[in-house]
């Protein structure tokens, strides 16, 4: 499963540019370990704490947020300042997922919520405080042939390691049922992404960008319910509204957040930000319908 | 299982071009869901059908046998043509594997009869009666260095995780076993491909459509017999003769095809037909030679 | 497992160029057939020998050390010596393990000494003989951008396996220590080869070559000691050496090699060698400290 879980991180870099593969793979590693060490502290013991394989699984998580927020951010930092945001980031997103689960008693198992949500919001702020000028479009932003090729690379690997992503901390036959959701999921919200691409490009063409991200919102917007019974038509249900969702909002909403002075390299507010917060709606939804009849005690 | 049965699937994707990328995405995401439901009408009972992983892995199969009919076709469909023709292939599919399963008890552990042959000769049927003219070679059919080196990408993924393909659905120590079966055949399939490959080309270069597709011919043909009790001389031996045959098929099949109208873009009849034909062929002789002495009761 | 031990494998391929891809296909299928039949020999009981899952993840290793090499001579040799290259390679791999692990007892379970230092050093003694002169750069050997982009996919998937290429062999809890001392080296490895390749090249600069083989070098430097008792600490500590060490070969040792007329096409005394000799003395020095109050009996 561990194996699993950093090649969903690592995929994460391939969509990237030249430079930007090695500073993620710098980012990456830097933060999994300051990630085990602040999550360690929290979960100390007599001044001690251990790192196991679930110690590496949960950094990983952190991890993936923190690249998430660089979405965002891409091209906007420099490498130093870079590694100083993913340092400050962790202890947050820690603290945040702490209070969540401790406190709240919010489960979250494909951390839909304190994953994605986070991420996506943590960079979308600190892009509108470094951003000082709007702009609709970054004259070197632009992407070719092979760059694109590259990133369908990319999303291919995380389509296929989404269900592992969203189960690896379930236990037992929760985890089969997390497969099975997520696979749903994201089958149905890339079918939903293409139609809707479709239809909004007007001529019969499809946007490259929304079918290199689009197509993954369904496994952010079933990751909080992924191990709940929720029954394959919803899934389904989930995914398709997912993927509507994310490709809208990259048609409509990225150009006017452009405006507003939020700049979104990789429209992170439209793979991770609006599902992650789709599914932490579900996941309200369906704890409020969860009954004896479908759990059992 | 059903993350790398996925990845199967998905690198098929990297073989071909650009939009051809996005459209297999689209229609393994349609097929999957539509193979679940046509395979769950038929294991109804109470008037309801269970999803689990098992399911996933079937659909899965059923997802891989459109692919590979779409080999044959790449180029010839429009993306709504290609979504009806996955429709209607999917129900044909389950039909013919329920049939052969059910009323004629015929094993197939890595679906080379089930998923190859249908697959390969389904997609030619379809190219025989989309194509009117007789070519050998098409002008946009082309590959150049980058394009090769991607499909390099999927072919070394596909040898990955070939082994996985073929031993998915095999219990306890039948999957060992047919795992070691397929590595066995894989290897010797390359081996003897890149050497006839080099015998064909007259000179002593390698013709790179031969290592493309001829190295994965074994483990196609090893796909009936891949958890019997064939002993690794044999694996060795079916993976020999399926990669004389595939490159023998590539340099004097492919052109006598397109002669006759049957145009074959990603040469499926060298990859899937004839050496799936082989697997089913194996699959009689093993069957007929098996006793008490090497399986027990 | 086997399936991550051969992705291992086939990485390897994505590093280099076009006809290299192909070829290095070719000894892998080759070299594992061999590398199976050459240690059944020596493990025969009753003039037989089994082939197992487990057989083919030692052979696994030692086309690990055969392809090791080849990254020595990459570009000097011809697709027919290399095949006899092999042929030759697998048998004395295979003494030296079989005296190291039943004469001498030294376990490896990464393979650091068995693989990585002997695959190195048999590789950089044939280029040394086949090397005639001195040549600190070679015209066709330069790489450029979308070389360097494929190189980092190949670095990339080697990173992510590397973990479990290092605990394939351990049994129970020891894999999981294995697992988790492995990747806190390669992080704590890739972190310090950034900030070393960064500090050296006077600029603000990165040199691709460092990122692409420095940041593995942990994942060699801890293969020996991988499953030992050594402490989340201690792996940190080892994977910083490592790179530190693997960076400094890369800009110091590899020029003086060459002007020594050992030229080293990928680095392998860096990346494999250097990092492997560690791994053997840190191995010495954790089997000196080891004692009953770590272990228990």
């Amino acid at each position: 499963m561990i194996f699993v879980g950093f090649g969903f991180l690592m995929t994460f870099l391939k969509r990237y540019g030249y430079s930007s593969v090695s500073l993620n793979l710098l980012i990456a590693s830097l933060a999994l370990q300051w990630a085990a060490v602040v999550k360690g502290f929290l979960s100390m013991s007599n001044g001690k704490f251990k790192i196991s394989v679930t110690t590496l699984i949960n950094s990983d998580f952190a991890t993936a947020s923190v690249l998430i927020s660089f979405g965002a951010l891409l091209g906007k930092l420099s490498p130093m300042q870079s590694l100083v945001l993913a340092m400050v980031e962790i202890p947050i997103f820690a603290a945040n997922e702490h209070i969540g689960v401790h406190f709240m008693r919010a489960v979250d198992i494909g951390g839909s919520m304190y994953v994605h949500v986070f991420g996506a919001y943590f960079g979308l702020a600190a892009a509108r405080v470094l951003c000082t000028k709007s702009t609709n479009e970054h004259p070197q932003e632009g992407a070719n042939y092979q760059s694109d090729l590259f990133s369908m690379i990319g999303t291919v690997f995380l389509w296929m390691f989404w269900p592992s992503f969203n189960s690896a901390l379930a236990p037992g036959d929760d985890r089969q049922r997390a497969v099975v959701n997520t696979v749903l999921s994201l089958a149905s919200c890339t079918v939903v992404a293409f139609a809707v691409s479709s239809m909004l490009s007007g001529e019969n063409k499809l946007a490259m960008v929304h079918v290199q991200n689009a197509t993954l919102a369904g496994g952010v917007a079933v990751g909080t319910t992924a191990d709940f019974m929720i029954g394959p038509w919803c899934a389904i249900l989930i995914g398709g509204l997912a993927g509507c969702l994310s490709t809208v909002g990259y048609k409509f909403f990225t150009p006017k957040m452009n405006a507003a002075k939020i700049h979104d390299t990789c429209g992170v507010n439209n793979l991770h930000g609006m599902p992650g917060l789709m599914a932490g709606l579900f996941g309200v939804l369906f704890t409020g319908l969860a009954n004896v009849e479908n759990y059992g005690t």
